[in-house]
């Protein structure tokens, strides 16, 4: 999911972006020949995610920097845990360690709050019994960091959607109205969709109401979105749809309605949270 | 601080990356002359930030969209207030909409959230009768997004620390310690600095304690920022200082705390959680 | 499927490949005021794709060249017909003809090719009463190109497969011998690997014996692929699957094999020949 | 003729192509430390380019993959041989192996074809005594490519023509119609190039007839084209100019009139189809 | 010799240079609405070389910015004289002024020193009635400017020498040292490197000694080059040429002594101070 | 100052500018095997100014290629001394030589004009005991070269300006007139400045006449710049400024002006000449 062409990429246009002439500070004060290492430590508890990405704001400033990992992404750490060690040139490793941190602090807050939904999923289907569905993001990312941020939700242990426009159809009210403007009701209108995109490509239909529901499948829709529906609604249409589409759950998905929805019987819910409103996890670099 | 070249590159960087090969909904659902219009509408109050953003990613996806502003970035907006209207193809409008959003949202949210902070201390320093600080950003920013983001915290009513680690000097602990063991105390090892640096080029310094106001003076610091004091501390290090250099307030600065530190008489508070862990603004694209 | 986006960068390229430092015969000949204009004609028959990369070439080269198309990308033009006129500055219109010219030559040559597949199961499943199946493309593409390769594909009437390794799963026989190190089967590892993709991804299976379809089946492949199956063993092959999964014929599609192919009642025939070996078609600019 | 800031450029692009946010498959089957190993075998007959290519995608794609050639750029290879052998991760060989694959079958499959011409004029001056021409490629090259395209062309025993507008002067009759506008006829016209252009730079001229001819040599011309040419006045084209200036002919050259042309006594024959109707060489990677 | 492309990319990678994050001077004290005009003017006399790349740098940073050329380049301007009028928003003139300035004063610099050497062979040559030699420019340019120095060449009256090393072949002693190892003397060196070599494409070789002279014509060199050749001895090689290859006189090539090399007969005379030390014009914006 | 990002992005454009698509005399010439090393030899006297990027060339270009610096950056040479060796294959030093000498003879060309400047202030300073200025550069610089020019000025015992029109406030008469419109004198005009600014950033002011001076300190100036100021009213210009504020003197600073405008007292002297019309230093490559 994330690539190292990307994380290359983005990482040298973010210590250009930090440092486009030079850190003045460091060429003023620190001797080019100054060695030394440092720990990042953590602040407070969290998932981590992005400790390549922290490791190659490192290099790409100064190759004779090595990282050394303490954990993998993924890993579920204590405020106090030393996550990873960076030792070489002094002036290197402080000329990148904001933008190292700024990579690893957000990408920690995704995978951080991605595994707070999984959790409260996990234990309330536990509890109950029912199937556990996917906690899944959105298109709702930061520009120029949806990798890194999809990336994220899967160290936290969440599921990617689609990765943008190219890769999957998602019908809304917008394309359905013009498709009837063309004289084809919803199964019509997902059967021409069908018959244009490859074979390889799936269709997800948004849907407002439970009225919907027997159209999207009629049209042969793989996954049926259940847009901003009430508990009720939401357990119906899972009810309704019986298996013969994957149901997602989508609107308004907070901390504290996640386990009465997991309960549905949904195969996913999409969290737009999870990306477009991220508490950075506080991480630092301790100097040894 | 905003450049049409910045506005440009970043905009379509977003747009390829949301959709690298077509958008395979709309192509396949979406008349190619289907016209139409939508207005963007707050679905909950804020501050307005990155409207040329957001016209930019419709006029770039496709240049017969026009946009007409109903209101300029710093605008305090109400719930379901228009801010603008978008019109031409449906195809470019529906393509373009996310990226319009994702940028908007986060630069809103940066707006609002820093316009909080720049109120608490409005408020508290118009009760007190003390000097009214300037609330600023820190290096503290998401990768590829920083001139967006310090341009967010200007229409928030904040303003801009240093862009980043070319154009100012801040020396912190690391730095004077590797002056020590060159043989240099703080007040020489700043004149050492001064001695490199452009004449246009400021020095501020971190310091831990009281103690080493004096030196930082001595040294001819412009700005001396007192790192995680307390109350009492900063008030003491504003009165030590006495207006011989700029005094900047920073760590851990919550809305919470803003009043209480305003009212100590610095001249700057840096407030990381402007930019580090925003909370988006609810903005839609609502169609006529 | 083809971006303006991709249009401009690619032909913003090419123009730069072949007129790196300016066109010497062009500037010391051609005043720089001389107007004129040009018909582009075929001088074979042909399915027509291209036409707006054709218009980009010269209106990137100059803007003020005037393109006229007087077809669409899909139409079947015959030898000496007139598919567009430019008009314009005779140097800017001498200089980008060839870039123009490479692209609608290639990508006309794509889309003639791709119709005779798709005419040729057209006949035979007509003729014999069979539902016609897709002719699609593979990843047989020349770097760099890929967009305007699947796009005419798409104008010669073909569908197009999977974009590349991101959009959807391939599993193949070293995938496979993978998973059976790490104790997994066939069904097991098509399991796994749908836990960790997107739910909007699809799984596609290659297997190369009538054997293997069972456990494909079983794994939940959205299609099977048979590569290089005998016509009896694809006729098999469709039974067994019997609308389980969509059926891929892949390997060595020549045309003459096509119709037979076609009539085995597969749903996609892969045809790496459309793409990675293709014959220009003859078209040329007559000046007026 | 091929640089390796272009082979990386190119490659670098085509892997980002094909693979912008990950191998879905690889990533979800293989794991990350599995090694394995791989042959480059033939299919069938040619003549091999593009070996460093070859290479280079797969360690631009994981710089630990090793690759060892069996044979260089130039070789004639049989069906079955093994042109070069993969070591390394399995993950990366394999998301690379399709860009490898491609960049060198498209090479392989031009200096194939170039070679086939080659060796027909070669045969045909041998039996008849006559001197040999060269072959060499044209602009008519797939856009992006023109450097590999015209390696290619090398390895296969052709020469090239110019590399693109801005190396060499290349006369056709809408310029000559220009500048006799101007009041220039072709001597006049040619001269007035000469005075333009850099003394490095040559002047082709391109005929239509014979009564062409003397007016190209009064003006100086280094190469005279004879733009498709009868069988019979090319002869009488290079009795005419008689050494006086490098003679091509050019026009429709298929491999079957190839002999004959050669043994007019032209220094040049020019195929355009070289490079835009090149059918792929099979080539494949055969695990260990 | 100078493109639309290479101006736009150079000029839009010069004003982000100059204002990466925004003109903070412009920002903060003049109004976006503010209209105004300035006049390019000659604070000296020189040619003029640029017009269009100083009328790029306004357009590209402003796009409602017009300019109006008074002269075009190859003007010879006397002190004071307008050259050109620019209108529009203050704000993008007065940001893009010095970017504008730099590019126009460095060619224009270079377009003067030209003048001043083509001046002094051409008095001196008219003086004597001697054949008139061009003046050629060399490698030895600034890095990233080439298309633009060589422009300004032309621009002087000069002419161009080879773009670079892709585009003709310069032997040098280093070279020949090469192919003496490998058994070559220079005629069969030269021989062997024209077998290699596009036919379009021309050989120059630098020679030290008379002595060398008959070998590079033997060897079919199309240009010969003598190297800090006393007076005498270029006269003498020019009679041993006679004619049969053109002959570069190079190697400190001062203004002083351009008389006297001019009147030896040689074509070309290479002068790598028209572009390695150049003396910028004097020009400025006058505000009406 | 000068950051290996820059370096690298800068070199790479240069050698693909010299070298697009290959060194057709070495690939003819010299065996891709041939090893050899080379001197870099001070034909005149300067100061050096480039070493890392005259390695940086033969490195990116070949990375085979080894570099020892016999000397770094800031050494004072004579004619005739060895700066640094290169030694590896010689077909990458032979293509790369000409790239390596373009940017070290420019750089140390600035470095030494440079140096000359300090040097006459040091001596007149010194022999009259008053204090000495620091020289600096402007934004004269050449496009797509200010890292590396004014890093230059920095080996030649120079001090910077600001770096572009981002990092430092300078107000100029049209800034102040489009002020004085809204209503606002010089020092109200200041003052708005400031309060719109980073606390980070300084302000400079450029004054015309000695009634300004007054106001600009009333406005709170960092640094006056005297405009083209007689030596007596630049001398009265420090009197009346007595400390509060940086003095510059710039305006058509020659060698000859240095010494007196040195010796009246003044901060800074800005010369354009260090960068706009700088004669390059003759350095050349010897092979062993």
């Amino acid at each position: 999911m994330l690539t190292m062409h990307e994380i290359n990429r983005s990482v040298e246009q973010a210590l250009a972006e930090d440092c486009p002439t030079g850190d003045i500070t460091v060429e003023s004060t620190i001797p080019a020949d100054a060695m030394g290492s440092a720990r990042l430590v953590a602040r407070e508890p969290g998932v981590l995610s992005g400790i390549e990405v922290f490791a190659a704001a490192f290099t790409l400033q100064d190759n004779r920097i090595t990282i050394s990992k303490a954990h993998d992404d993924g890993y579920r750490f204590s405020t106090g845990e030393c996550l990873a060690t960076v030792a070489g040139p002094v002036r290197g490793i402080l000329t990148a360690e904001r933008v190292a941190l700024n990579f690893t602090q957000h990408m920690s807050g995704i995978a951080t709050q991605t595994q707070r939904f999984v959790d409260a999923a996990h234990e309330a289907c536990t509890k109950h019994g029912t199937k556990e569905p996917w906690i899944v993001d959105t298109r709702k990312t930061l520009p120029g960091l949806r990798q890194f941020e999809k990336y994220a939700v899967l160290c936290g242990g969440g599921h990617n959607h689609r990765f943008g426009l190219s890769d999957a159809v998602m019908v809304k009210d917008n394309h359905l109205a013009a498709m009837k403007e063309a004289g084809l009701d919803m199964p019509a209108a997902l059967r021409a969709i069908r018959s244009k995109i490859s074979h390889t490509t799936t269709i997800e239909v948004e849907v407002d109401s439970l009225a919907q529901i027997p159209l999207a499948l009629q049209g042969g829709a793989d996954t049926i979105m259940l847009d901003n529906f009430s508990l009720e609604d939401t357990q119906r249409g899972v009810e309704l749809i019986a298996g013969r589409a994957r149901v997602e759950a989508s609107g308004n998905m907070t901390l504290e309605r996640i386990p009465d929805v997991a309960c549905t019987g949904v195969d996913i819910i999409s969290v737009g949270a999870l990306t477009h409103s991220v508490k950075a996890i506080d991480l630092g670099l301790d100097w040894d």
